[in-house]
């Protein structure tokens, strides 16, 4: 059978079934999708492709699922580090954001930070921000599948006026890329401590009558549920729910602080946790309770946050720190095992967006988003287990191969839609406009 | 002036005077030691060099200085992982080694130890291991700087079969490598879970006499103070403090279980902490009191630990896991900042071994131990303030140049002292044998 592409590797983890890692075996690709799983030999005699790719010393996984950024942030890493929270934001974030963001700012950040999550392995990623077409946009010229949020604020920014007009410009841009593959939609209502009562129970009606899933941030600090129960009498989970929007097509970032009827609350009703685990620890917000959740069945997939807080857009780091801080925390080494790490660096991803029938695992039928890396740099060696060395060892620099949607994005520094020359002017650009509102030791 | 290296660097963070970053300097080297730091155009006109390096878009700060490994154990790197500490040493870690420790094991296990240090900007390592020799030999092979641990433990092993055998292998150790410049000792008595009164009684006896350091773990669990509660009736702690182990000489790895008044203790004997965040997670031990005890003024370095519970040797993953947890528990986004983690990973460690009048810093007189990090990879763009990058951005795979004593010994993957077939040949050679010991996945 003529196919589009035949994979070789030495090592796949296809995330299910559970715990399963297939050695010298083949992964086949025809239009996009994966059309067969088979042995090296099986591959050879049964496919004839356009392109073989061998990968003998890598491990291939599914394309890694960032469930929680800010893509068009890209420009502000490291804008302001190592300061509390607030004075981060009204000093440096917010004054950036009210001089700087336009269609153009958040298409060359986004494009900043497409080129950095495809070059780490990253082919998905759930975003929230102003001007969503334009992360779009360059979303589409990287060739990444993305799930962007319509986000919705009370106050006023260079985006929108009110949340009237948010939600109004939210439905346009969704409107746009209703026919592209790669682009799907959450309604972002940016978090319980900016946003009304009437608000979210018209991103609830909305969310039912579209069948759109809801991105909003949920219990970062503990100042958001002090203030909450000052404001509403409730922390704001309770709030939440009272308003009706928990359930399965909910994904929560952060979520650092739960108590346990929280935690029974979010997995009775289904929803899905985005764990950010470097941006918890950098804003001093603290570290969410993953084994308590774990143990409790709730689907927790990993995310970045954005380049602001973090300051790596690096599935890598936060498959480590995950599982390092489980286990650190609980006290138990068991906790969190590497296979775990990447089920929720993937498929937990995948569940958490409503796409697990097409991405976060190497299966017939799925869409082929695939990440190799290279087992054979010095640090490598020796390798017992490729799945522990992946989340224990590996960095993003040894990402190798990068496909979305079947089709070859990167590979070994070159991208397919994006030219190092673009981001180089993209830098030239905007670093010293950023500039005027960093703390940094920046100098022309 | 003729000299043999003049380095122009975009930015030096010369780490003393605390908090420094020059622009546009230039660091002048000559017979192995830095002889002058200056203005770009003043390096120009006054000096001639045998070798120009220009960094025009790199971060040049002092070689980095990993405070606690266990070099020789690379070869066992994610030997067994996601297992509890006693399973984990019990069944797999001393089998393991009760199999296959020898020279020549230790040898070609520290190579490739130098050889992922020297990579990742590693100039000087804090050792402990059985054969030290071996190790040396790998060291001087790689042309790093090392301060190696005489071992000591009660119990036998392939390396020796008592107290006084250990102690007397150590001090030949010693003598064979007192005329090795770049070679310094430590008493290493293991733990004092290991080693009985008697025998650190003796330590202490020596360490006065021949001026030599003591290196040992302490307060990594607390399995092991509460055996020692039950043995000694003491933490262990207030047992060496008994024995008069404590002072300036002392570095005790990981600290992870410290009460306020060990934490005086350790302040007014001027004991040093090597602080491994990513090994004490990793083996579910906790978290170390990282902000208690900087409010105590105590000294506190960085460390690896050694690849079978890491599984990296890399101090850019210690030095943001540092920083992070630092915030993260203390709720305190100002702790630790990237300028004094910085600190903790040069300075601090050169202090700790006693070594900071020649190593730890750029400054005049001191040897150089030089590591240059690159600052224009797309993920490390825009740069606002190289030391925060450095930190929180960057990561070994940016690293382009290590100089150890005036030496450049590492390049843009090419190593001065080690070929890539060596490294290759190691591997080859003993991974079938490690992996006899291996939980993990391993075939042929």
């Amino acid at each position: 059978m003529l196919v589009d592409t035949v994979i070789y590797a030495r090592w796949i983890a296809p995330v299910s079934p559970h715990g399963t890692l297939l050695h010298n075996h083949a992964v086949v690709l025809n239009a996009g999708a994966i059309v067969a799983i088979c042995s090296r030999q099986n591959a050879a005699s049964s496919y004839s492709a356009q392109n073989e790719v061998h990968l003998d010393t890598h491990l291939l996984i599914p394309g890694l699922i960032n469930l929680h950024t800010h893509a068009a942030m890209a420009l502000m890493r490291g804008l302001a580090d190592d300061k509390p929270l607030m004075p981060w934001l009204q000093q440096h974030v917010w004054p950036a954001e009210q001089a700087l963001i336009s269609p153009d700012f958040v298409r060359d950040s986004s494009l900043l930070a497409c080129a950095e999550m495809l070059k780490g392995g990253i082919t998905t990623f759930n975003d929230m921000y102003f001007y969503p077409q334009a992360t779009a946009d360059a979303c589409l010229q990287a060739g990444m599948r993305a799930n962007l949020g319509l986000v919705i604020l009370e106050f006023p920014t260079r985006y929108a006026s009110h949340a009237a007009e948010y939600l109004e410009k939210g439905l346009d841009a969704y409107d746009s890329w209703r026919e592209q593959a790669l682009i799907s939609s959450s309604f972002a209502p940016h978090a319980p401590y900016t946003v009304s009562d009437a608000t979210f129970e018209q991103v609830v009606t909305y969310s039912a009558q579209l069948n759109i899933g809801i991105h909003t941030h949920l219990h970062e600090t503990h100042a958001e549920i002090t203030e909450s129960e000052q404001k509403y009498h409730l922390r704001p989970l309770a709030r939440l729910a009272n308003l009706r929007l928990l359930g399965p097509q909910v994904s929560f970032a952060h979520a650092v602080h739960l108590q346990q009827q929280e935690m029974d609350m979010l997995a009775e009703n289904g929803c899905h946790i985005a764990h950010c685990p470097s941006s918890n620890l950098k804003l001093a917000s603290g570290v969410a309770p993953v084994s308590e959740c774990l143990k409790h069945r709730i689907n927790i997939g990993l995310g970045t946050d954005g380049a602001a807080s973090n300051n790596r857009l690096d599935m890598f780091t936060e498959m480590r720190i995950a599982a390092l801080l489980a286990k650190g925390m609980s006290g138990d080494a068991e906790v969190l095992s590497a296979h775990q790490t990447l089920e929720m660096a993937t498929i937990n991803g995948a569940r958490a967006l409503g796409l697990d029938d097409r991405i976060g695992s190497i299966e017939v039928g799925k869409r082929a988003d695939l990440t190799a890396i290279r087992m054979d740099a010095l640090e490598s060696t020796p390798v017992f287990d490729p799945v522990s060395h992946l989340v224990y060892v590996s960095g993003r620099e040894h990402v190798s191969h990068v496909w979305v949607d079947g089709a070859l994005q990167y590979q070994s520094g070159v991208f397919s839609g994006i030219e190092p020359q673009e981001l180089q002017a993209i830098i030239t650009k905007w670093q010293p406009q950023v500039a005027r509102y960093t703390s940094g030791n920046y100098k022309g």
